[in-house]
């Protein structure tokens, strides 16, 4: 099990992609923390957005799917997709997790 | 020094985990994020529920025990139980955590 | 890239720490996550307090001048900076975080 997190414009575009990625199996959940403050340097400028912070829970078998469709349905031309690859579920939430991201619901 | 991350069903929970936890001193410190959107699949159905994420920080130690009561006290039947085992603090935050989380207090 | 975490009293802090951190190029990127809940031991007592987490995203080369930089301008005793080092970015953002933390710029 990994977590892939990523940040997106607006509540509701994380709602959809998590929503969305769920419907496909990609992630078996997604957890959004929203109204952070984001400051980061874009075109010389330091900007200051409101964003929503996206943790997906996925098997390291769908990471790569689960980023394609992000990158693809995400608005930015470059969204701050993280892996966090190192965590450590209890086994029966990892049990969980595969389950539930199977590609042959 | 690692972290054990949680999501439970309503703040009270997380605060009760958190301080019950610390009162055992089985963490150092609980920080909760209130508020997050979840979405998760269960039982054939996409979920939708407003979650508290706690994040403890404890000693390698005291983790097994810390998982342990957390899955006692959680009221989950699978509760999200996740370690961050790789963080790094600073060696000082590192000696604190230790120092706090002794069973001998 | 790596991401190194930190807990703030307050917002302000929160912000100026990471507009200034930003402003050096010691951080490409700063994600604050406000009204946390923090519980921890404190002088025998179990604190508890309302804190803001900064998520800094930073290139490996700059993370010790940015943890000096955060302990020199953070105002507590012993601040909680915890480096998350196995983090995985897309190749992209990982290219954008490095550009945008050279020194030289």
């Amino acid at each position: 099990m990994i977590e892939v997190h990523v940040t997106t414009h607006s509540r509701d575009t994380a709602l959809k992609l998590a929503k969305d990625a769920l419907g496909e199996r990609l992630a078996a959940c997604a957890n959004i923390v929203d109204q952070i403050t984001s400051l980061y340097w874009w075109e010389g400028q330091i900007e200051h957005d409101k964003e929503s912070l996206v943790i997906f829970k996925t098997s390291k078998a769908r990471a790569d799917e689960l980023t394609a469709f992000i990158i693809a349905n995400h608005g930015y031309d470059l969204p701050a997709i993280i892996r966090h690859e190192e965590v450590i579920p209890t086994p029966e939430y990892r049990r969980w997790v595969h389950q539930e991201t199977k590609a042959d619901q």
